[in-house]
């Protein structure tokens, strides 16, 4: 084999996609020293997806000082990568670690998220991609939206920024005032979360919890979203109250597309088009994929299916090395998975099994190799 | 691919030589519908060794009355292969089983074990193949070397059938008598234990505990076959007290040895000789073969590594599926294994993965075929 492409998820809560890659790539030469190993990590949106984009691509590291989500002053960071296109993680300015023992999702702001995008603009990025994930507010974007000019105004005229607690007190929202510089930037937001923005299985509901929401909070949360939405619709002639993934980051999702203008995307998706996955696997003989588990949800386009669809176009094998086989994987074949293989090699509980998770890696990844070095075919 | 050869051992305690077969098979069909599979079920010289050799060659089952471990009528079995072979499990007249709330190693005889060799032999058979294990015996082999003629007298001359009990008394062996149609019979004994006939790890102290002896009768028993060593290096001209083996069901192998003149030979390398395996494997493409747990204890000539040292030879990969994968093997891949594969499919302990075992199988056989039938080399 001349080119091998190694593109696996994180096995959550074990190996991160990285640390895969490197295994792989090691096993890989091992057995085909003359073997090109392409490594794209691939990166979730949430935290970690800067760096993890500028191991795949490469770039450069921007900090800049923004607000955090308590509107003090924070270094943040994001990425212009070689290509003029940045990506801004939303957890890196808003994220639930930068509030610790302060979570409250009433009152927090997605603010700093909004200046990260405005300084990539400013910079000159044409493309800027946000990933979502990890986020310590509930505000609909409402935070990120004041940054780029956009006024909330209550019923007495003021202009206020509004956050989870606050989101009933809009009564109109101006967005004549945004940067222009946004006009002609394109922004794409990873989001692989199909939640809408409100109702009980929207973003308060889901989300609200794990951010500090106790119940009384999660239904007044709800109600400042369901009002948002009614706000988004007068004021941006866009319905976003039942888009798929509206939901996700505290409504950040519904926020990015109301006042970003930007479309949804699933991570993998934004990936892929990034690095131009199309291009790469032209001449590849095989690709190297994976995930912790691989089961029925897999199938609605997480990392392994979004790889294996590109691939099955141009008829290029994909193997998928995962933690777990599931229920309901099967239909992965269809999708252009040629095969799976679960790393445990040995019948023991995911508690010591995830001990040696790096090891088992490495193992299956060696037979696999020997296996595709002797075939006969 | 046009030709595989599937002999798998059994996966100990979850599922048969025969059903891995039957899984590897039905697997390979249905990715190469037209590939030849031949299917070897492996035996392990103990109980069902018959019945697995008649389906790996083909032949017909013998029934004959035979005396039982207490010298009581039964109706016990042996096969003739094709080709004039006897296979003769040991177990078939003297296992444990048949004596169940009665065993006692110091009791009961392998006699009927002579006689269904004597018949196979007045039968016509040139080649009588004898498995060992799951006796109830510590006779040394005395009692099968009654049946075809070798007395053994006490002090006073008179002739007697020696139990475990009784090997003390030996106070001479005359083999003139010995069935003279044996003597143009080749005996091969199967054999993978590796204790020596006495001491502390020899028949008495290592397996007489799981024949109902209790720590008083084992030292008896561990006297009686010291005892019988002697006496055989004074009738027989051979010392067995210390062969390799020896000790294998109840020093049965010593008696085979010394009254059979037969050799002990590892069970693998018994089935391969006769499946005429060198031949077979010549224009294979590919060798499916596999146990429960391949480990360093694999490389002292277990299935897969017997196997893989014949297909070495000649260069056809052999693939091993396992139950699991343990430490030290991986010399196996030295010995001619390609790559090993363990079936568990999720990190689960083995009181859960064993009730999937056959699922498991057949998707580890699944996916690797899947990747044969891809692979671009």
């Amino acid at each position: 084999m001349k080119k091998i492409i190694c593109i696996p998820d994180s096995f959550k809560g074990t190996l991160s996609s990285s640390l895969v890659c490197d295994v792989m790539e090691t096993v890989i030469h091992k057995h085909m020293p003359d073997c090109e190993v392409i490594k794209i990590q691939v990166a979730d949106g949430g935290e970690g997806s800067v760096d993890a984009f500028l191991a795949a691509v490469g770039g450069t590291k921007v900090f800049v000082q923004v607000n955090n989500p308590y509107f003090e002053p924070m270094e943040s960071f994001y990425a212009i990568l070689d290509g003029n296109v940045a990506v801004v993680e939303m957890a890196a300015a808003a994220g639930l670690p930068l509030v610790s023992d302060r979570a409250n999702p009433e009152l927090t702001s997605t603010f700093g998220v909004g200046e990260l995008i405005l300084h990539a603009a400013r910079s000159g990025c044409k493309k800027i991609i946000v990933g979502l994930g990890g986020s310590c507010t509930n505000d609909g974007g409402c935070g990120a939206a004041s940054a780029i000019g956009i006024r909330f105004k209550d019923v007495q005229g003021n202009v206020f920024i509004p956050t989870g607690k606050s989101l009933v007190d809009i009564d109109s929202i101006d967005v004549s005032n945004m940067d222009p510089i946004l006009r002609d930037v394109e922004i794409i937001t990873m989001c692989d979360i199909d939640n809408p923005m409100f109702g009980e299985k929207g973003a308060a509901y889901i989300f609200g919890p794990q951010k500090g929401a106790y119940p009384e909070m999660v239904l007044r949360l709800d109600r400042g979203l369901k009002h948002l939405a009614k706000k988004i619709t007068e004021a941006c002639e866009i319905d976003v109250s039942e888009i798929t993934g509206g939901g996700a980051a505290g409504a950040m999702g519904a926020g990015m597309v109301a006042f970003f203008k930007s479309q949804l995307k699933m991570g993998i998706e934004t990936i892929l088009d990034l690095v131009e996955f199309d291009q790469l696997i032209k001449d590849a003989d095989l690709i190297f994929t994976g995930e912790g588990k691989i089961d029925e949800q897999s199938l609605s386009g997480k990392v392994p299916i979004g790889v294996a669809r590109r691939a099955k176009r141009v008829n290029v094998p994909v193997i998928a090395v995962v933690g777990s086989i599931g229920k309901g994987f099967e239909d992965a074949y269809d999708q252009g998975i040629t095969a799976v293989f679960s790393i445990n090699s040995e019948p023991v509980d995911f508690t010591i099994a995830k001990t040696r998770s790096k090891e088992n890696l490495a193992l299956m990844m060696d037979n696999i190799m020997r296996v595709l070095k002797h075939n006969r075919k």
